[in-house]
């Protein structure tokens, strides 16, 4: 079945689950695919990616019509995440090319005060088939053809999808998509897959060909395929990407001099998409005062003319919900945007929410993830106040920070606490909009996320690769990369980084 | 209590178990002493690895006598660990000053086919206070001053010790040595920690402070450690190494050529140590025939010749024994040196030991791990069976290949497999004496650890860092590393790797 958020309307997908033996033959399918992958070289995985990315881009307009009618997020959304996951994917190709993400490393056999050493040279290897589990937020670039996929392919390694239950149509016509591009390469078999339903998602990361498991979505969840991955004889990383309440911290000469300009970027980061991003800010401090009346008055009217929110599908409406009236009978709260309930018009809208709360009253009851267009203003009294309103926050993936350049002291005390408590901080801006690049780091302590890696950006390959040690190895048994006489990426020679020369 | 190897016999150590107490005021101190470590530079703590260096070497003498009596192992065995300790370190103090560690990214705020997007900047941070947990057979290079110690340290954590309980007098001098060496560098008090006792264990690493655990040590004490592991709350990375076989395979013209040379070498490796070591090679393969046979003979007298084994402590011993039993009862086993049982002489002395089957007869029965001096030989005739035989193996640390340069393509035809099934591979060598180097990889598949990270070399770092991103970061309010006319360190800006301009 799949559900038009639009209407609540219901329809026969046709798409059946599949079964434990269809499992089965698809990791099979896999696993063989490892090999022969592990034989291709670089340009090749290279051209592999961009290939994918233009026959995403080929069937953009198809895709975004589907993802539409499932998902309830708009055209405009829809099509700049296809774009995103393109751009993902070319962005994984270059790093291919230049190869840095190798580490390749050659120590030669040397004299050393412990004797004489033999040589040693050290390559990242693919880790095996992954199994993908996309979010339902965003259909593209964290799902079938999402960061996870992109990085675990540009690793090296086949990849099996668990097509999310929200968008199994849009999971479907996107896996072709990406099988003809893969077909246009020469792929081997079972470089992609693809498996629907829950019961199927158990068999695959329980399955024995499957070396590792990328996952963005709700804490739930994420327990049931922990136990399942639990259970398994041999044990294998499991990526999550799980909940964020995203804190978002106002200077007082911030709000003096940008108020204005703050409330209308904060009411856009919350009502996007629906409010239904993993970077969301959650929660707003801001001192207390006039000023801060003020800005709350500006953030309810922009919040209350914002689009109404269509949330994806049952599950997410229930949960924000929930989420909307806990949040409201936590004590001290106060409504000053939107009310509670579906918005007219039918299907999964709701109201965009403003409440606010004074730091004094803050608890944790106060500072659950509402995964939708809701925020909590919180009302802090100096900085004492504020940092121990600060603690009641969850870690989180992101922190934001709106100063003026006289704060920067204030905020260079801030800092170690922030840093300790998330994986990115803002200055200035707003933490939705992810960067896809080198640089970025998309991850958080827990519950953020339960690993030290990111999910978005170059260096989420590492989470698929594992190190390799080649010891005395005769050169025609060394990879490529390894070898003394060869120059095409950076490497680590004797302990000296040395830059490929083209 | 602590025991002498060679006699058995017990003496009071003095020691007293670290209560619940004091463990929580050890990881409050380490938490405390992050804070402080943060703030100093890359260059103190450099000094300081360096320091602890010194500090280990001034006491070395005193240390060994301590350890011999603890572990049994000789004196020389003991210094040469000791100096691989103070090795380590040093060039870990190398690795701090390269900075390359921080894997320093930087991407300028630019204009994309996705729009404007903003400067972000990524470095590697320090993970917070670490447990580690040392193993009994390395008093020094994999305990208080060991490898996991030493990177941590290294990573910018404090580290919280577990004393072994076969050696704790061993542990408390180089614990002391350290301080010592600590404070010479005004290392914040709680900087290094060590407690002592099982609960004490137990209840670090349930110790909301302790951010990773660091072990080496057998596969049931990890798994007890899991337990509490996953007690916690906030679920923290766990990297142990665990067990390993370490197939050796010989090739017929290897074999043929150098057959004298191999079963030295080979009766060295496993009985160094008292074949104590985790790389021992636990089994090896040789074409059956004449030459099997008279290799078979050589190996079997220079392994009677060699000295007698003293087992570590009365649960190495037993477990040994147990191994040596099951093997020797597997079908198609035959004894070709060595007598089960103690050698005489009192204490934990056991007779080195060579077993012999033929590939055809090989199961799971005799590829489990003797922890001790003896290896099974296997016999294998031709490729089909080798492979077949080789499947029995339990992915290990290490496999060694024995081949001339004739036998390039047949090892070519087998490596795919092997890099598969292990995370190190050793040409005409013999897989112990782990060099510590920055290209090492001392790892493997499960069960030979439960990672993809090494826990020797320089990458071993990587274990007890995190990621973390700055995203339009007014300049003074980021880590110098990322500034942009800093130039002391490698940094990939706008996708490009640049050298440190010293």
């Amino acid at each position: 079945m799949t559900t038009d958020p639009h209407t609540g309307a219901q329809s026969d997908t046709g798409i059946e689950p599949s079964d434990e033996a269809t499992v089965d033959a698809i990791a099979g399918a896999a696993s063989a695919a490892s090999v022969t992958l592990a034989g291709r070289d670089r340009e090749w995985r290279a051209s592999f990616l961009s290939s994918l990315a233009s026959s995403l881009e080929n069937h953009g307009d198809r895709l975004v019509a589907i993802a539409q009618s499932e998902t309830g997020l708009t055209p405009a959304r829809l099509m700049g995440e296809l774009k995103r996951s393109c751009f993902q994917l070319n962005l994984f190709a270059e790093a291919v090319r230049d190869g840095g993400f190798l580490e390749a490393t050659i120590d030669h056999a040397t004299e050393t005060s412990l004797g004489l050493q033999p040589d040693v040279r050290r390559l990242l290897m693919p880790l095996g088939p992954v199994a993908v589990f996309g979010s339902s937020n965003f259909p593209f670039a964290f799902s079938v053809p999402g960061g996870d996929t992109a990085s675990a392919l540009a690793a090296g390694n086949p990849v099996v999808v668990k097509a999310h239950s929200a968008h199994l149509l849009t999971s479907r016509a996107a896996f072709e998509a990406l099988q003809e591009g893969a077909r246009q390469c020469q792929a081997p078999d079972g470089t992609l897959g693809i498996v629907f339903g829950q019961p199927a998602g158990t068999a695959l990361v329980s399955h024995p060909a499957i070396a590792a498991v990328g996952f963005t979505g709700s804490l739930g969840a994420a327990q049931h395929l922990r136990a399942a991955i639990d259970r398994r004889a041999r044990p294998i990383p499991f990526y999550g990407e799980l909940q964020s309440v995203n804190p978002l911290i106002i200077s007082a000469a911030a709000l003096a001099e940008r108020s204005n300009q703050i409330a209308a970027g904060l009411a856009a980061s919350i009502t996007a998409s629906g409010g239904q991003l993993c970077t969301k800010p959650g929660i707003a401090f801001l001192p207390s005062g006039a000023a801060a009346d003020l800005f709350a008055d500006l953030l309810a009217a922009s919040v209350s003319e914002a689009d109404p929110g269509v949330l994806l599908n049952e599950r997410v409406l229930a949960g924000f919900q929930v989420a909307e009236s806990e949040l409201e009978a936590a004590s001290g709260v106060r409504s000053i945007a939107g009310r509670p309930g579906s918005k007219d018009g039918g299907g999964f809208r709701v109201n965009a929410r403003v409440l606010r709360v004074r730091a004094a009253d803050l608890t944790a009851d106060h500072t659950i993830e509402a995964f939708g267009p809701l925020v909590l203003l919180v009302d802090y009294d100096g900085d004492e106040q504020l940092v121990a309103a600060l603690s009641h926050v969850p870690d989180s993936l992101t922190t934001t920070l709106h100063i003026e350049t006289q704060d920067e002291a204030w905020a260079a005390a801030l800092l170690p606490k922030i840093s300790e408590s998330c994986g990115r901080v803002i200055f200035n801006g707003f933490p939705t909009g992810v960067r896809v690049s080198w640089a970025q780091h998309h991850g958080g302590p827990w519950p953020s996320t339960n690993t030290l890696h990111t999910s978005v950006g170059v260096t989420a390959m590492r989470r698929f690769l594992r190190p390799f040690a080649w010891q005395n190895t005769p050169e025609p048994l060394l990879p490529a990369e390894l070898r003394d006489d060869y120059r095409g990426i950076p490497r680590r020679i004797d302990g000296e980084l040395v830059l490929a020369t083209l």
